[in-house]
């Protein structure tokens, strides 16, 4: 169909609104002034405060020189101060840098460079840190010390925090400008290769902070977000803005406990005192919360978690049920700033079936505006009936346009128009998305995907199998084939055939395709893992390409 | 403060994501396409089904030639084929004008060929009025029949809707365009001068959508919108996009019902058939409704009603909360898209009470990114106490850039960069506004504003008086000064003297200012309304200044 543009109509002059993150304040403030704002046991104040103290930040930024489009980065955990970061350096144009403090300190030096950052906020804890990298930060011109100790002001440091506001001109009234504008960036971490920057601009964090507040507010009764919640975020800011929650509680006007360092005692002496009723976190931090013995004494029956950064496993959901926490799951990544899909649902026809677990550990419905699709290599969509698997590929209001400048990257993310999430899942007839695996992480058989993680499952289900990890292996048929690597507990015994013959029972009863079933298995003594404990593939699988060449030298290999 | 704009990064390339009303289908479409939509008892289908009637719409629309940019006006009721015009045609980059089937023949004609329409689908039921008006609509150049009864195609239109919608290739792609473009368009009518156009842009009803969704949902517990409500809308599609909740009720992929003609048994028919839980009405309407026969046999306490339009009365609202309805009220006009405000609340604390009352009456708190101010004449705000009054004037990403056509009448909507919405309210220290008069009709008097609606209400007590409309006079001194017309009870006497002395009271109890006290009274047999049933304030002016101008001339002016 031929298609020429309509006339669009002016989006400049006295009506022109720009999507900027200063927006986001109207609301509560003329709703919610006396809402609270709650950082660890010291500091406690209200939203017409947060307001004052973001017009301070601001002025003291500009008093050291800071301008549109500089980039100011902050080291600290969750703190109030991040919160007024958040705000008061987008609004006076600059960008805010989040550095990932659990970065070796070489890759913070990187990522500080990579950035451009002029300017940067560090608590006192990280100054160490700072230290040791000093001589290779030469662009790092201002400091500015987050302090909760109290202390001499160190070398090299222009101002303490407190000291600063007090002693500055606040900034009155922050002007419009491009709602393109860049607001803020930080970097994503792979097991391969150096950081990555990303990138997101007033409008993508604005359209983005509107529609969780939708997609959060409509569920039907579990995992909603209202306007009497109080929040707590227990994935750290300086991870895609603790997936983007300051921004929507802010607009919402809703209490906000900021805690710190995440220590799991305080963490749930937080929830019980300040009466936090929504949380989000990873897994680990979940088990790690329930699994602590102030755990027991702390009522949890009002909380509600969202499960993103690792898929939701159904024992740790069960066991969150249990005590009484709404618990779902989530999805996005940091290139998606990070929201995509949210897996609220309505327990009512639903509570304590098997359907309503299956639900709250998949990674769940697309958020409005999100035009999400799993598709196969040709970028044609599969079937959605929960069985058939492509990659998830995506196009939203808020993606980041590109890796920073890193053309080659950017290119494969956006190839075909829509960003490539790397990530291979089904959907079912509800529109609900799983995500199974790691694109890269699937072995490509016979025209067929199949899934390393669904075929590890089944492995690991024979009480020999101590641990497993299944990786793709070149094949000259097949294109790929499926190695599972097995440790055997050390009092077990079990062969490669009755191995093989488990899978292949599991293929006749339908639960996995035929072209999964190994031809071999290989015994070894350990697995290898990254350092937050995932299974790392890329280190298996040269492993094994290594092992093979020797064996092709050796003249045992197979080919 | 000196503000260069910051650096603004692309936003055109693969990541760009214009926002536009296709975009609000890819979440009902991947999470509800099963939900229905229904219109009366005639038709019944699944959102799938609107959503390839909407592309057969485009290919008929297409196929007559409409281009983008081109503006096509429908004249229906409610119903299912206008839930697809909202939609088809904006997607083409065309133009929706909703006529206003209210309008007296000869206005009908003036805002089509106003607004440039050369397309045209209308229901049979006004054919009489089209042909009435036939020799003064020379562009109108295609007409499309909207059928419910069937029957012959009359002379001079192209087609049948179901029929043009069989008979034409779907539109399989919608195109990508500037999200600026404009979609739809309507006329508002004031009580005097001719009709003017607002209009808005794919950006604007895509974030009105979301802002409305993310408010609806917020709230803790009453007047929320949620997944598993069922609307129907009883304020028209053709007066603002009805309210923009067919937008958002798509968006949320919940059920829908279209009524058609609003007839009061029809009406509550279709909320017990259909279990409708969310409504948008007038007053009047609402009042008709409850004093309808069938309502006493209706369950109308999962009912949820924004009421809108005009001040919800209090008595209104009590007979409502008695009968179970969830009601509140929202503030919004033709300028705005419409929604501003909402008075949702929490009601667990205030259930039953008089402040409960007094907060759902009210027109509410803003919803996300509604800038809205109340000022005193040179745009400083005034206090939000509760008591201090001042212009409501607005920003927010979804206001008419003008009035179509009418630079000079645009130019004072926008004065000072806020849009004026000509009404005079307060806000409490909750941020609740309530809005008290429109500014025509406040009396501005010694550096005061008297709202002569307080002022009509403190008379309005005294048992002899039967009506009494407040209009405001030029004064040397003052500037003006309130001029209260009373009709008296046939059977009752009260005097100049006592009316003045019992606004007085109330002045020495607080509850008016002084300046409001009248020095004349003037006793008349009978109140000019407007055709609607409002005081016509414009005409009791122009009567009293003719008036004068008589006295001054017969000798008997007080002046």
């Amino acid at each position: 169909m031929p298609f020429a543009p309509p006339t669009s109509q002016a989006d400049s002059g006295a009506y022109a609104y720009p999507l900027l993150i200063k927006q986001l304040l109207h609301t509560p403030l003329a709703v919610r002034p006396e809402q609270e704002i709650v950082y660890g046991d010291n500091v406690r104040y209200d939203y017409r405060t947060l307001n004052a103290r973001i017009s301070q930040l601001a002025g003291l930024l500009q008093s050291l020189g800071v301008k549109p489009g500089d980039v100011v980065a902050v080291m600290d955990w969750d703190s109030h101060r991040y919160l007024e970061s958040y705000f008061a350096v987008p609004m006076i144009g600059a960008v805010l840098m989040m550095v990932n403090i659990r970065l070796a300190p070489e890759q913070i030096a990187y990522t500080l460079n990579h950035s451009g950052a002029r300017v940067i906020l560090a608590n006192r804890e990280f100054l160490p840190v700072l230290e040791g990298i000093d001589e290779h930060l030469p662009d790092l011109r201002t400091r500015v010390l987050l302090d909760d100790e109290g202390g001499a002001l160190p070398d090299g440091f222009a101002t303490e925090y407190e000291a600063g506001l007090r002693s500055t001109e606040p900034v009155s009234k922050f002007p419009d400008f491009d709602e393109n504008s860049r607001a803020t960036m930080f970097y994503t971490t792979g097991t391969t290769g150096l950081p990555k920057g990303v990138y997101f601009s007033h409008r993508q964090l604005v359209l983005h902070s509107l529609a969780a507040m939708a997609a959060l507010g409509s569920a039907p009764t579990q995992g909603r977000l209202h306007r009497d919640d109080v929040y707590m975020p227990i994935t750290p800011m300086f991870h895609v803005h603790a997936w983007g929650v300051p921004y929507v509680a802010t607009l919402m006007g809703i209490k906000q406990v900021y805690p710190g360092r995440y220590l799991p005692g305080r963490l749930l002496e937080l929830i019980a005192r300040e009466k936090v009723t929504f949380s989000h976190c990873v897994p680990t931090i979940l088990h790690m919360l329930l699994g602590h013995p102030a755990a027991a004494d702390t009522d949890l029956s009002r909380w509600k978690v969202i499960i993103g950064g690792a898929a939701l496993p159904r024992v740790l959901a069960q066991q969150a049920l249990a005590r009484g926490i709404d618990i779902f799951g989530g999805y996005g990544m940091s290139e998606t700033c990070p929201v995509l899909t949210l897996a609220q649902i309505d327990p009512e026809a639903l509570a304590g079936t098997d359907e309503e677990l299956s639900l709250r550990t998949k990674a769940g419905i697309p958020i409005p505006l999100v035009d999400l699709r799993i598709v196969d290599e040709d970028m044609n969509d599969v079937a959605h009936d929960g069985i058939a698997t492509g990659e998830v590929v995506v196009r939203a209001p808020w993606l980041t346009q590109a890796y920073l400048h890193n053309p080659e990257a950017s290119a494969a993310l956006w190839a075909g128009g829509y960003l490539h999430t790397g990530d291979i899942g089904n959907i079912d007839v509800g529109g609900y998305l799983r995500v199974t695996d790691r694109i890269k992480d699937v072995i490509k058989t016979g025209g067929e995907w199949i899934s390393s993680l669904a075929l590890e499952d089944i492995i690991a289900l024979h009480p020999a199998v101590s641990e497993v990890a299944v990786i793709g292996i070149a094949d000259a048929k097949w294109g790929e084939r499926p190695l599972p690597l097995v440790v055997r507990h050390p009092d077990c015994e079990v062969t490669e055939a009755e191995i093989i013959e488990l899978v292949a029972a599991r293929s006749r009863a339908g639960d996995i395709s035929r072209y999964a079933i190994p031809e071999r298995i290989r015994f070894v003594d350990a697995i290898a893992r990254t350092s937050v404990g995932k299974i790392n593939k890329k280190k298996l699988r040269d492993l094994h390409d290594m092992q093979a060449s020797q064996d092709i030298v050796a003249g045992t290999g197979k080919k």
